[in-house]
C-alpha cells in the first residue's frame, strides 16, 4: 500500500511520460499542456488509485481511469474561471487571462473529450465506470449552474447550498473512488461505500475551506484572507449568518455587501458570523460530515492496514489550518 | 428503407419523446432545449441512421447513437458561436446572445456530456463506436482551431483549407455514417467506405457552400449574401484568387479586404473571384470530392435499391442553389 504522497508522485510521473496531447494545433494543446504544469494537489487521481489498491494491485486501466478523472477536472477550472472571471488558477494566469475566451473554451472542450478518451481505455466493468462518470459529469454541470443561479439569489437555503457542493466538488471526489473500486472489481457494496465515503468527505472538506478562508490562520498558495467575504460569496458561514441575524444585524450585514471597504469588511463580517455562531455551526457541519466520512471509512471491509493511507489522507484535508 | 425526410420526421419525434434534459437547474438546460428545438438539417443523425438501415432494419441503439451525434453537434455550434460572436444561429439568437456566456459555455459543455451519455446506451460494437466518436470529436476541435488560427494567418495553403473542413465538418458527416453501419454490424470495409463516402461528401459540400455564399441565387436562411466575403473569410474561393491573382489584382484584393464599403466590396470581390478563375478552381473541387464520394458509394455492397435514399440526399446537397 502506498501514501499519498507516493501515489501522487507516480501519477506526476505518469502524466509527464503519457504525450497527453498532440503538439499541434499548438495554439489548442498549448495552453492544456500550461494548466496541467501547474500541478494541483491531485486529490481525485490519487483516491482513485487509492481506492483500487484496497482491493488489490494497481492496475494499468486505473491509471487511465486517473488521468480521465484529472483531465475532466481541469477541463471544469479551464470553463468555471472563465465564467468567475477569475485571474489566478494555482497563482498562475488562468488559460483565458493568458491565452484569450478561444483558448480557454477550445481548450477545455478538447480536455473533456481527452478525458473520456483516457476512459475509454478501461476494460474492467467499463459500462459502469462509464456511467458513473457520465453521470458526475453532468452532477458537476448541474452544480456550477446552482453556484452561478446563487450569486443571483438572496433566499439560498444551507440544504439547497449542502447540495449546491456535492454536486460541484463532492460527487467528482467520490466517483474517482468509486471507479477505482470498480475496476478492482470490489463487490457493489464496497464501491458504494467508498462512493459515500468520498462524497462526505467532499462536503466537508468544502465547508471547512469555507471556514478557512474567513477565520484560516495564513493565506497560502495566493489566496487572499477572507477573498468569500470581499466577492460576497454566498458561502455556508454567510446563509448561517443572514439565517440567525437579528434585525439589526441583518441591516449590517446588507450594509457591508453593498461597501467596497474591503479592510473594514473583513473584521466587520468576521465579526458578525462570531456574534451569529455561524462560525460555531459551520465547525459543526464540518465535524458532522466527517463522522459521516469515517463511519464509511470503517464500514469497508478492507484491512485497517490498507485503510490508514486513505484515513491519513481524509485527515490531513479536515484538519489542515489553512 | 426510408428518405431523408421520412428519416428525419421520424427523428424529430424520437427527439420530442424522449426527455433530453431535466427541468432543473432551468438555466441550464432551457437555453439547451432552445437551440435543439430551432430544428436544423439534422443531416448528421439521419445518414447515421440510414447508414444502418443499409445493412438491417435500424436498431433502437441507433437511435441513441444519432441523438448522440446531433447533441455533439450543437454543443460545437453553441461553443463556435461564442468563438465566433455570431449573433444569429438557424436566423434565431445564439445561445450565448440571448441567455449570456455563462449559459453557452456551461449549455454546451452539459450538452456534450448528455451526448456520450445517449451514445452510453449503444451495445453493438460499443468500444469502436466510441473510439470512431472520440477521435472525431478532437478532430472536431482541431478544425475549429485550425480555422481560428487562419484568421490570423496570410499564408493559408489550398490543401490546409482542405484540411481544416475536413477535420471541422467532415469526418462529424463521415463518422455518423460508420457508427451506423458499425450498430448495424456491417463489414469493416463496408464501414471504412461509408466513412470515405461521408467524408468526401463534407468536402464537397462545404466547398459547394463557399461557393454559393459569393455566386448563390438566393439568400434562404437568414443567411447574408456575399457574408463570407464581407467577414474577410478566407474561403476556399478567397485562396484561390489570392493564389492565381496578378500584381495589381493582389493589391486589389488588399484594398478591398481594408475596406468596410460592402456594397461595392461584394461585387468588386466576385468579379475578382470571376477574372482569377477561383470560381471555376472552386467548382472543379467541388465536382473532384462530389466524384469521389459517389465513387466510394458505387462501391458499397447494398443493393442499388438502399443505396438510393444516399444518393438522392448527396444529390440534394450538393446540386442545391443556395
Amino acid at each position: 500500500m502506498q501514501s499519498f504522497r507516493e501515489i501522487v508522485a507516480q501519477f506526476e510521473q505518469k502524466i509527464i511520460a503519457t504525450d497527453l496531447f498532440p503538439q499541434q494545433p499548438a495554439n489548442l494543446y498549448n495552453p492544456c499542456r500550461y494548466l496541467l504544469s501547474l500541478g494541483g494537489k491531485r486529490v481525485r487521481p490519487a483516491v482513485c488509485l487509492m481506492a483500487n489498491e484496497l482491493f488489490g494491485d494497481i492496475r494499468e486501466e486505473t491509471w487511465h481511469a486517473a488521468i480521465a478523472i484529472e483531465l475532466f477536472h481541469n477541463f471544469t477550472l479551464i470553463h468555471d474561471d472563465i465564467m468567475d472571471k477569475a485571474p489566478l488558477r494555482r497563482g498562475f494566469a488562468t488559460i483565458h487571462a493568458k491565452y484569450g475566451l478561444t483558448a480557454g473554451i477550445l481548450g477545455g472542450d478538447a480536455m473533456s473529450i481527452y478525458a473520456y478518451q483516457a476512459l475509454s481505455k478501461v476494460d474492467t466493468n467499463f459500462k459502469q465506470v462509464l456511467e458513473v462518470f457520465n453521470t458526475t459529469a453532468i452532477q458537476v454541470c448541474d452544480g456550477q449552474q446552482m453556484d452561478m443561479d446563487f450569486e443571483q439569489r438572496n433566499d439560498v437555503k444551507s440544504e439547497e447550498y449542502i447540495e449546491m457542493i456535492s454536486l460541484k466538488t463532492s460527487v467528482l471526489l467520490a466517483a474517482s473512488m468509486k471507479i477505482g473500486a470498480l475496476i478492482a472489481n470490489a463487490p457493489q457494496d464496497q464501491c458504494d461505500k467508498l462512493y459515500a465515503f468520498g462524497k462526505n468527505l467532499g462536503i466537508a472538506f468544502q465547508l471547512q475551506d469555507d471556514y478557512l478562508d474567513a477565520f484560516g490562520k495564513s493565506d497560502k498558495l495566493g489566496k487572499q484572507k477572507g477573498g468569500d467575504i470581499i466577492a460576497n460569496k454566498k458561502t455556508y458561514l454567510h446563509l448561517q449568518a443572514v439565517n440567525a441575524a437579528s434585525k439589526s444585524q441583518m441591516t449590517e450585514i446588507e450594509q457591508w455587501l453593498d461597501s467596497e471597504e474591503d479592510e473594514a469588511k473583513v473584521p466587520a463580517m468576521l465579526a458578525l458570523f462570531e456574534a451569529t455562531e455561524a462560525d460555531k455551526k459551520c465547525r459543526a457541519a464540518v465535524e458532522y460530515y466527517s463522522n459521516l466520512a469515517f463511519k464509511n471509512l470503517t464500514e469497508i471491509a478492507a484491512s485497517e492496514d490498507k485503510k490508514q493511507h486513505l484515513m491519513s489522507l481524509a485527515k490531513d484535508l479536515l484538519y489542515r489550518e489553512q
